[in-house]
């Protein structure tokens, strides 16, 4: 039987870093997918085999706890296990550790939709799960998070039209740009003196090459420390993401 | 003694190509880096080694023959060694093969400059090369290209700002942006119908957050499948690029 747990070890080198020598926080969610990827693929469970079943994974929500930001020249152990799938959706979660001091960093949960690439509509996992016996049944360990709904207002925003090296094989917008630009909405001060310490995010809707999005963000009254992000094209949320700052 | 050529694997993933199910030229380019830099820090003159001589790497030249495109799915390797090296420059070369069939698909020439740290002015590459007996001597294969001039009129440009994410842990704008702001000056049906042969690229001119960035490009009036780009802070050009389109 397949590894019911699955892990990858990296370096964070100095060129893969950002001005605060730390992972850069597209560069983590990437990560957290590779993972995710080359687990299913170890599993049987994935792109190609969904594909035969005329499905495909989408990711839709992940919530990412930061108990340390991951900083240049130290290894890294990420870790991922299936919690549990059912016919339209499967639960995965993350756990990344320090190499060096065993310390867990980050800890995540994802989930996971099955798209029906004819229609474009939810699609059915039942058929890859048959005969599998490989979820975890181990939860994340932290508040998936509650719903993310679209900003009414906005703090700040600014403008992008998504171009040709934002564009991925399937000719859509990569999670990276989304998440760079969510990014991009605070200023380089911010992240001097703040580090992103939890991070959650759900995709709503695929952008495309030559498309115009505005990105926003609006800090909570009740807590400023925490934002609400937004990238929409016309009226259409593509992808919101609630992040909360903490003091280095 | 360490060996005078060097060489990375890699297997090109759906998640790291583009829309054309091929490698960025982005992604190119801090590849043939990368590979520098880790067979450097191999023969013991890496970053580090340098640091302890008051003085550091920076690219400056760069030319690429790309005789196949780069394709999703297939195995790579990246081999790299060292032409000569004088006083202030190094020179240094790449070489890609299509794993399976062993066929060149990439040549490369780099051109390296020392630079002092505390003065920003060329610094002088002597002390590290001592006792080293480590140059090959091969040369690219190669035309290593002209000298690249900053444009004088554009037949197209944008304007971009850089962000929190273009930026590296040496508060500069990294190669990715400046490279993915030139290939972003062709609309997607371009590289529908074309693919990039040849590029050429000069280092002049470190831009930062905050500062914002004209990407320009004009076609040659004698060869319109030749053209010029260019990134410039203000009237400064960051970096010049020639880059020569073939059809697919």
């Amino acid at each position: 039987m397949a590894d019911k747990r699955y892990t990858t070890e990296f370096f964070l080198t100095a060129a893969e870093v950002n001005s605060q020598r730390e992972m850069p926080l597209s560069r983590l969610v990437t990560t957290i997918i590779d993972t995710a990827t080359a687990h299913a693929n170890k599993l049987g469970i994935g792109f190609d085999r969904m594909i035969s079943e005329g499905i495909s994974w989408v990711l839709s929500r992940l919530t990412i706890d930061i108990a340390e930001s991951p900083s240049v020249n130290r290894t890294y152990r990420m870790t991922t296990w299936i919690e549990n799938v059912n016919r339209l959706f499967s639960d995965r979660n993350f756990e990344m550790t320090d190499a060096e001091t065993g310390r867990i960093v980050i800890r995540a949960h994802s989930t996971w939709m099955a798209v029906n690439m004819s229609t474009r509509r939810p699609g059915d996992l039942t058929p890859i799960w048959k005969g599998f016996d490989m979820v975890d049944g181990a939860p994340s360990g932290i508040d998936n998070g509650g719903k993310l709904l679209p900003l009414s207002g906005s703090d700040f925003e600014m403008s992008y039209r998504f171009a040709v090296s934002d564009i991925d094989v399937n000719r859509h917008v990569t999670t990276r740009r989304y998440i760079d630009l969510i990014t991009d909405l605070w200023p380089l001060e911010t992240y001097d003196s703040m580090r992103i310490s939890r991070f959650e995010v759900a995709f709503k809707h695929e952008a495309r090459y030559g498309e115009t999005a505005t990105a926003s963000r609006m800090a909570h009254a009740e807590s400023p420390e925490t934002a609400t992000a937004q990238i929409a094209v016309a009226d259409t949320p593509c992808c919101i993401a609630r992040l909360h700052f903490s003091e280095r």
